[in-house]
C-alpha cells in the first residue's frame, strides 16, 4: 500500500500523469478505468465527478484535472525540481494556464473540426486555432522551456498536448515546436511511462479478447 | 510609476484582474487597450501575442491568462492569504485548472450555443455543459470555497467565472452555486473592482461619443 493512487485509462491523457509519476519518482498503485464502464460507475464517479480520466489520490486527497494533477505532484515533491520557486512562477503559471486553456480548446474543438470564425473569435477564449499557435511559437521563441532553460511541469504538459496533436496528425507543427517536443520528450521518466503504458493497453487488449 | 502594470479593457475578462488587484491591495497603473484597436496591435501585440486582455507586467515580467494572473498574484504578494501553503494545494489547484479548462469552455461554447453530444463528450476536455455543471456542483456540495472555509484565488476566479454567465442569462444557476457566488462576491475589493471597471467603461463611453 501506498498513499499515492493513480487512476488512469492507458490510452488517454492519462499517459501525461504517468509520465509526471514517473519523474516524481515516488511509488504509486495504478487503477485502470474503462471507458462507458467502470469510469462511469460508482465508486469512481465520487473520485471524479466529471467520469474522466485521470485522477490521483494523494494522502487521501484526491485531485483532478491534468494539469492540476501536474501542478500538485511539483508541489508536493520538491526534490524532483520540477517547479519553480513561488516567487518566481509567472512563467509556470502562464504556460500551464496557456496549455488547460487556449491550447485544450484548440485539441478539444479538433472532435468538430471546427474553428472560430473572425466574428466570433473575442468570446472563444483561444481566439481560434491560428491565434493560439502563433501566440505559442512567440512565447517559446528564444527559450528552451517554458521557463527558460530548465525543464519543468509546465513543458511536460505543453509538450505532451503538442505531442498528442501532431500523433494523432491534427496539427503539423512548426519546426520550432517539433524541437520542443523532442526536447522535452527525451527524458529517461517519458521512455519508462511510455513503455508501461503501452504494456498496460496491450494487456488490456488480451484481456478483452 | 508602479511595477504593476495592468493591462485591460473594463468591459472584458480583465475584470477578474480587477478584482484580483483589490484584494492584493499593492499600487498599479492601469493601461485600457480597445477591442480591434490598440489591442490588436504593438506594443501590446508583443506583451500578449493572443492579443486578448488582460495582462500583467511585473517588475518586468509578463502574464498573461486570467487564471495564470489569478496564480501568480496570489504567490506573489502572500500578505494577501489568497493561497494555501504548497503542501496544501490540492483542491486550490483542481478547481482553478476546472475553471480555466471545463468551466471555460462551457463559456466559449456559448458563443456557438453548442453543446457536445454523447458521441463526442469523451473527446472534449469538459464532456458537456451538464456534466461540467454537475461536477461543480458535487465539487463545492458541503463546504463554503474551493478550499473548504477560506476563500482564495481559486474563487475569485470560479464565482466571476459563474457570475458572468449568470448575469448574461448563459446559465440559470442551481440554489447552492447561485449563494457560492453570493459569498464570494460579498467582498469589499469585488465591490471596489466593479465600481472602477463600471466608471473607466462609462468614461470609455463618453470618449467616443
Ligand atoms: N483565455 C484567456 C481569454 C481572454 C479573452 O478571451 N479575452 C477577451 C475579452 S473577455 C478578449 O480580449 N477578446 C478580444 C479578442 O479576442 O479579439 C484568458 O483567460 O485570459
Ligand atoms: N479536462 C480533463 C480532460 C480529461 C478527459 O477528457 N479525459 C478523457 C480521456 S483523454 C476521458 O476520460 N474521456 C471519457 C469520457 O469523457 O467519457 C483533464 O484535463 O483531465
Amino acid at each position: 500500500m501506498t498513499d499515492l493512487t493513480f487512476y488512469t485509462n492507458p490510452q488517454s491523457r492519462g499517459q501525461i500523469i504517468r509520465w509526471m509519476l514517473e519523474e516524481v519518482g515516488v511509488p504509486y498503485e495504478t487503477e485502470i478505468l474503462t471507458y462507458g464502464g467502470s469510469m462511469t460507475a460508482e465508486p469512481y464517479k465520487s473520485i471524479n465527478p466529471m467520469m474522466k480520466v485521470p485522477a490521483i489520490r494523494h494522502r487521501g486527497t484526491v485531485v483532478t484535472e491534468v494539469a492540476a494533477i501536474c501542478a500538485y505532484l511539483a508541489d508536493a515533491f520538491p526534490e524532483a525540481g520540477l517547479a519553480p520557486a513561488l516567487t518566481d512562477r509567472a512563467d509556470y503559471y502562464r504556460f500551464l494556464f496557456f496549455a488547460s486553456g487556449p491550447l485544450e480548446m484548440t485539441f478539444s474543438l479538433k472532435a468538430i473540426q471546427y474553428d472560430p470564425p473572425a466574428d466570433k473569435q473575442a468570446m472563444f477564449g483561444h481566439g481560434s486555432e491560428a491565434r493560439t499557435f502563433a501566440a505559442l511559437e512567440t512565447m517559446l521563441t528564444g527559450r528552451d522551456y517554458a521557463c527558460g532553460d530548465r525543464f519543468t511541469a509546465a513543458d511536460l504538459y505543453v509538450a505532451s498536448q503538442l505531442g498528442f496533436m501532431m500523433t494523432f496528425g491534427m496539427i503539423e507543427g512548426t519546426p520550432l515546436l517539433k524541437a520542443y517536443v523532442a526536447r522535452c520528450t527525451d527524458r529517461e521518466a517519458y521512455r519508462r511511462a511510455k513503455q508501461i503504458d503501452t504494456e498496460a493497453a496491450e494487456a488490456m487488449k488480451t484481456d478483452a479478447s
